[in-house]
This record gives C-alpha cells, structure tokens and sequence, in this order.
C-alpha cells in the first residue's frame, strides 16, 4: 500500500525556527514611530510587546533561533503535524503532478494559530508578565490565545467583534473553556471602547477597534502585554516549524516541492510553510515557486501598493513598509475571516517586492468549489481560508495536466472548517459569488497613510 | 524531553480486527427473530445489511478477521491515531498514576465512528449495492456514514432527528458537503414517516422513528442497505482497530495498562479500546480491569436487566439479549447524546454477566467537571460522551493518590467537542446538573419485551 500520512517521531521534530530576515538579499526597510517617523529599535516595543518578540521582530542576523524547551514540550501535544500525499484529489484532477498538504488542522483548536500563540505566552511568562490580551474577529486567534495563556498560568483577556460575539457564540465559548475574559468590543472597559460606544451605541465592532481597546488595556494595565496572531515579523518566524517540519517529511516521501502554496491574510501560516524551502532559493539555486492565494476580495498582494501603512483600522500602530489596501480599507465580508486584513507583513512584502513571491487571488465561489471537491476526496473539511490555498494548487495541478508536467505541489491546509459549517451551507444554497473588489473602491483609501513622503 | 505521544508508522498499522466472541469463556446467546422466536442465522439478516456484515455478527470462531486492504487504505486518511501521555492531567491530580489516552478526535469528523462507516460501505459497495441508509440523532454517526458513501462512490440517505436537523444545522451541512441526502424524521418518504406525522402533525421526532424510516427505505429500495452506528457485533469488531493500535503504542510506551476505560453508549468505542486488552486477560491471565462509564440519565449497565429486548424503539428488529433499560426508555436529553440509549450490545452484555466489564454511572455535571479540567490540563476540549470516561479516570487517577499506588490508565477520548459548545456554554452558565433517573421510571420500560418468556 502507498504510503499517504508523513510524521515526524517527536525526537526529529525541529528545535529552532528559521529566521529569514538574516538570508534577504534585501533587507526589510525599518519600522517607524506613527508620529515622529523615526525608526524603531526593539526597545521601542517593550512597552507593548513582550521583550524577546520585540527582539525577533528586528532580529536581521541570526537565521536560526532556539525553541524555548517550554513551548516545544507544548507544541508535542499536536506536532508533528501530518504531511498527506493527496491521492484522492490528484485522482479527483487526474493530474500528473503530485500534491501534498501539510495538515495544521489536526491542531486542538483546528487550526496553525497555537505555533505563534505558545510562544508567545511563553515569552510574556518568562518575563514575569502576569496578563495578556489581544482582540479576535471570528474567534480563531482569540482561542488559540485563550489556550496558550492557560497552558502558562496567565490570565487573558479578548476583545471580540461584538457582531462575532453574538453570531460565533461557539468561538467565545471554546475561549471561555480555556478560561479568558472576553468582551464584545467596543466595551466601556477602555476609553477607546466608551468613545465610540458614546458616538453610535448601536456600533457592531471592528477589528480595528478591537486592536485599539487591547492595546489600550496592555498599556494601563500592570504587567499586562498585547500579542498578536498575524503580520508581524517574529509571528511569522514562529510559524516556520510548519515548514521546517514539511521540509524532512517531504525527504521521507523522497521529493522536493516545485511549488509551495499558502492562504494569505496577514501572511503567517505562508511565511510558515514557505520561508524553510525559500532558504533554499536564496542559498542554494533551488527555483521552487512560492504562491500566495489571496481573496479577490481582499486582494493586497495583486493590486495593493507598497508603502508605509498602518498595521491597525484606527492607525495607532507603527508605519510598516508593506503591499496594502490602505489601513481604512473595508473587505467585503467573506467567511474567509482571516484573510480580510488590509495589508501584507513587511519581511513577505519585501520578499514580494524582490520578485521570490507570487500571489494568485480567487473568489470566494471559486474558493469553495475547491474546498469542496477536496472534502470528498481528501475527507476533510477545510477551513473558508484554506480553500484559498486548495483553490490555487488545484489551479497548478490543471496546468500541470495542461502542460503534460509532473510538478510536485505542497500547500498548508492551515486549519479546518468544522466550526464555519455556516458558510458551507450558503455555499451548498447557492449563496456565495465571486466578488472581486472594484478599482475605485481600491483606489479610494491606497495612500492613506502618505503624508508620510517616505521615499519608496 | 518526555515523550508525549507515541505513534505507529503505516506500515505497523494492524491489519486485522479482533473478534472476540472467539474467545468468549460463554458464547453469547443467540439473537431472535421478534416474531417467530427462531434463532437468527446471517442469510435471515442479509435483506438489511450488508452479507459480509450480517456475517461478523454471528461469527463465533475466527478470532481474527482481515480488514480489507481498501479499507485500510481509508483508515490512513486518520490513523494510526495518537496514543498520549496525559502529563498535564496526572499533574492537575497531582496523582502517582500514569494516564493515556487514545485521541480519537483527530479523526476528519472529530470521532471514532468512522472505524465502522467506512468498512460498512466498503462491504456494501463490494456486494454491488448502489445505495445505503441509516439514522442519526446529533448527527455524529450520520456525518460517519456520509463521509464513508461518499469515499466508496455509494449513495446515501440519512433520517435526522427532526428536532436536531432544525437545532444543530452544523452537522447536517458536513453531511451535505459529503453529499448525503438528510431528510427530517419523521418525513412523508416512508410509510413508517407518514403514519407518525399524520397522528401528530408537531412531532419533533426521535431515533426509534427514524431508525423505523432508514430501515423502511432499505427495505423498499433496490440496491440498498442499512447501517448502524454501535450495538451489533460487527460494529463493536471493526473498532478494535482503536485498542490493536493502543496495544504497540503502549509496548511503545514501554506499559501495559492496569485499567481501560471507555464510555458507554451502545458500546462500540467501548469494545474499541477494550477488546484487544481483554483478550489478554481471557488467554494470558492478565488482570485488567475495563470500566464502562455511563451517564446516570442512562444507566443500563449500573442498573438496568439482562434480557431479551429489541434494539430500537419501535419494536422492528431482531430480539437481542443485552442489559437494557426496556426499548421504550426515554433518556433525559442530557449533552451525550451518543449515550442516550436504552440497551448494551449482545457481546458486552454477556461479557458484563461474566463479570469481565465493570460499570459506573456519572452525572451530567461530574462529567463536564472532568471534561474542564481536561481541556485545561491536556489542550483537547472533549466531546460530552467522552467526558464520562474522563470523569472515571479522574476517579481511579484520585483512588491511585490516596491509596498511594501507581496504576496505568487508559482511556478512549472518541471524539472531540468542538461542534457542541453550547454545552460548554450551559456548563459555564450553570444550567447543568447530576440528574440521575429514578428507580421508579426505570421499572417502568424494564421487561418491556418480556412477553417472551426466554429463560435467562
């Protein structure tokens, strides 16, 4: 019988992260202070962050950075993850080419958050931080926080999307398992929450203001740090175990990928899954080609611009050199939740700048026919992100059926959709188009951030 | 660092279920026909299930029954399942016992019944049957059998429960992404349907109607058979795939298990995880002890009758010989669902008589206790059923610490509780209690089909 699963026995399973910032032919530019334009050392994050991922963030020298013992011992409770030969979909294709998935679902909470997450509580416990907060959308991050924080002794506090706390009651229930507060934002638990409240009390939430409120509690709060799920350098660097462990399972299924295929929302689980085999790009002459499937909703990478942005709605965050929408940039409310961010990471964008990222965006119809000819092929259920990144693999693997080429493909299954079986469902009644963003509406907050005149 | 899970390579996977009833000290009695009294031969059970089927459940000599290399093949889809080390929990317990646990969550569906659906299918699509049926409460064992159809190219009709296909639309969608049909019980589809809806218009249904309709419909249909989700024989052998791959992981584990423990619905995780250690205690004198936890709502094995009873509400099946409520039982409506039911399988039951199986009975509140401190010690948030056999390892785990010996535990957790939070959500709420059902409304249904007269 062929062999369909590759797992790593505990002992093999990497020890450091890859740190890609050290190998850029281009170093990213630096961040920026929001209100003096001066670029920020590490120092300038404590505040917010905790200490050594402030440090990460900056860190351009060392490739390689040890796995605290702490977080590899948590990350033993679902890593390794599988990496699956997906014969039922190739045969579904009848495609020459080979696919594998890496699956991050297998994870307790359904999906690749917990690599950054454990660090990251990890780091804040290590510091004598006793509080960590963050904000949540559809409740994905949130959970992942919620469980990290429980796992080191932390209390926790989310802010939740009021409209996802009252319609995902399932995602604000998993978190309170773990035992975090979580309050429906905008509250009139901070200042940030009671003036927008007293401007429009029937007001259903953002993400922009959510960040603004957890910030707001991280900084008056004693001992208290904000984390993150996305984006930013040092999330992106702790996500690289998937890759590092596709890399040797990918040697024991005795092949090498031609393309490697992430969702793209922030970037984090496609810096994870690709930056281990773009090393070997940038060192080792190795031509794989590194795809990032973007929502057409959504679609900073293929029609934003490159520019400082802010990382958050309200713009209270550092400028980020980064391909953006515009910080006030509204998607369209597609379930994929996690890919309705207005801008892209600043190591991807650079990386994207220099030519080594592609990006392919799909509507979200398109999205789930893939996600749905994959569940009954592959039997699991994908998360409406990972669709994204199924939608484009089975795009390469018709053009390899095209072209008569045997390419071997790899894509991140980075979560699945068990907890999101709302969209299926509209899906299934016919529900769903491809809504593709116009370029007025893209053009209308591009820029945004440009009184800037930073020189690009 | 200490290993926390063990996993076995595909190619140690067993390839063989183990049948018990081989090894049986007493041979189960035989099952009846409900209305003649005969002795049921496999040919009489061949017009509803599939005839490899019918003949595994009467199969009383091979010890050893090879799994079909296609259904293996599906099997590596999720298997082998991890076997766990549950650090966190003993150190919640501060107790001296080793616990493990099989994590059967990590299935596609999040549970163990895929075990039997896909080799259900595979013999009905081996036989040449087109189509097949079955029933669902939750919805659990239904997504099972959908996934499964569609992995064999089979069609496939599920009757759900028409108060849970209006309340948990969630399971009803990941059936309809496998392309199932899913009609509300009672439906105007059958004749058993029809006779119900025509008496009471508002019928909400329940599993006994539509256990009635699948059945109908396999009856009346060409090409089509029924299957069933525990209880029979042959389901409880295809899951002892569950306790064969726990036997190397604990030789992994470098232990042998002084207690196993499963929850207790019709029995089929149960007889999973117990089987193949019991097989060493009938033929090698090993001394372990196999606890089945049950609901106190629901308690057929702590204080139910071993009689002859049939297997569904409406009276349609064969007589089984199994400790049972009486047929017409009506549970609580407690969150375990899968453990709302009236009778043990035929195996169990004898095996109970002969005192190889021990029992207890936990209450709704005690079980989510458990529950919480597992996924707050262990990451995995636990599906209601399984929290009984959480509830009971935590009881033998705090017996361990304070008679001061170190026994290995094992449990089965068969699935995982992310598509039922809005129990979390009452449990958090305090709306749950440890309602346990009264003597006088157990006296009521016991004997229910002992017009009988078989002497037992």
């Amino acid at each position: 019988m062929k062999q369909k699963k590759f797992i790593l026995p505990e002992r093999e399973i990497p020890t450091q992260w890859y740190n890609i910032q050290a190998d850029m032919p281009t170093k990213p530019m630096p961040i920026l202070d929001p209100k003096t334009h001066k670029v920020l050392k590490p120092e300038d994050l404590y505040p917010i962050f905790a200490e050594e991922c402030s440090k990460q963030e900056l860190d351009q020298t060392r490739a390689w950075i040890d796995i605290p013992d702490e977080v590899l011992e948590k990350y033993l409770v679902y890593r390794c993850t599988p990496l699956v030969r997906a014969y039922g979909l190739e045969k579904a294709l009848d495609t020459p080419a080979h696919i594998y998935f890496k699956n991050e679902s297998v994870s307790p909470l359904g999906s690749h958050k917990l690599n950054t997450a454990l660090a990251q509580a990890y780091y804040c416990k290590k510091q004598g931080i006793t509080n960590i907060t963050t904000e949540t959308g559809a409740g994905q991050w949130g959970c992942a926080l919620a469980y990290s924080a429980n796992v080191f002794g932390l209390e926790s506090a989310v802010y939740m999307v009021k409209i996802s706390f009252e319609q995902k009651p399932y995602r604000r229930s998993i978190m309170n398992v773990y035992g975090a507060t979580v309050t429906a934002s905008p509250s009139m638990s901070t200042r940030a929450g009671k003036d927008i409240i007293t401007k429009d009390p029937t007001y259903q939430g953002s993400l922009g203001a959510a960040i603004s409120e957890a910030i707001e509690l991280a900084l008056t709060t004693p001992n208290c740090k904000y984390t993150l799920g996305s984006v930013l350098n040092h999330v992106c660097l702790h996500q690289t175990i998937i890759g590092l462990e596709a890399e040797k399972q990918m040697e024991m299924a005795g092949e090498y990928p031609d393309i490697v295929i992430g969702c793209f929302g922030g970037g984090s689980n496609f810096s994870g899954i690709t930056f281990p085999f773009m090393r070997h790009n940038l060192l080792d002459g190795k031509k794989t080609r590194f795809i990032a499937a973007e929502p057409s909703a959504c679609p900073k990478l293929t029609r934003g611009k490159f520019e400082y942005d802010f990382a958050d709605e309200a713009g209270y965050t550092p400028l980020l050199p980064m391909y953006t929408l515009g910080h006030t940039f509204k998607p369209a409310n597609i379930h994929a939740g996690g890919l309705r961010y207005h801008g892209a990471g600043v190591v991807i964008s650079q990386l994207m700048k220099d030519g080594l990222v592609e990006a392919q965006s799909f509507g979200q119809l398109d999205t789930f026919d893939a996600g749905v000819l994959f569940a009954r092929s592959e039997g699991i259920i994908p998360a409406p992100e990972s669709c994204h990144a199924i939608a484009s693999a089975v795009k390469e693997a018709l053009r390899c059926k095209e072209e008569g080429t045997r390419k071997t493909i790899l894509f991140n299954l980075s979560g699945h959709g068990l907890v999101d079986m709302v969209a299926y469902d509209q899906y299934f009644a016919g529900d769903l188009t491809n809504y593709a963003v116009s370029d007025v509406e893209i053009q209308k907050y591009i820029g945004s951030a440009d009184a800037l005149n930073v020189n690009l």
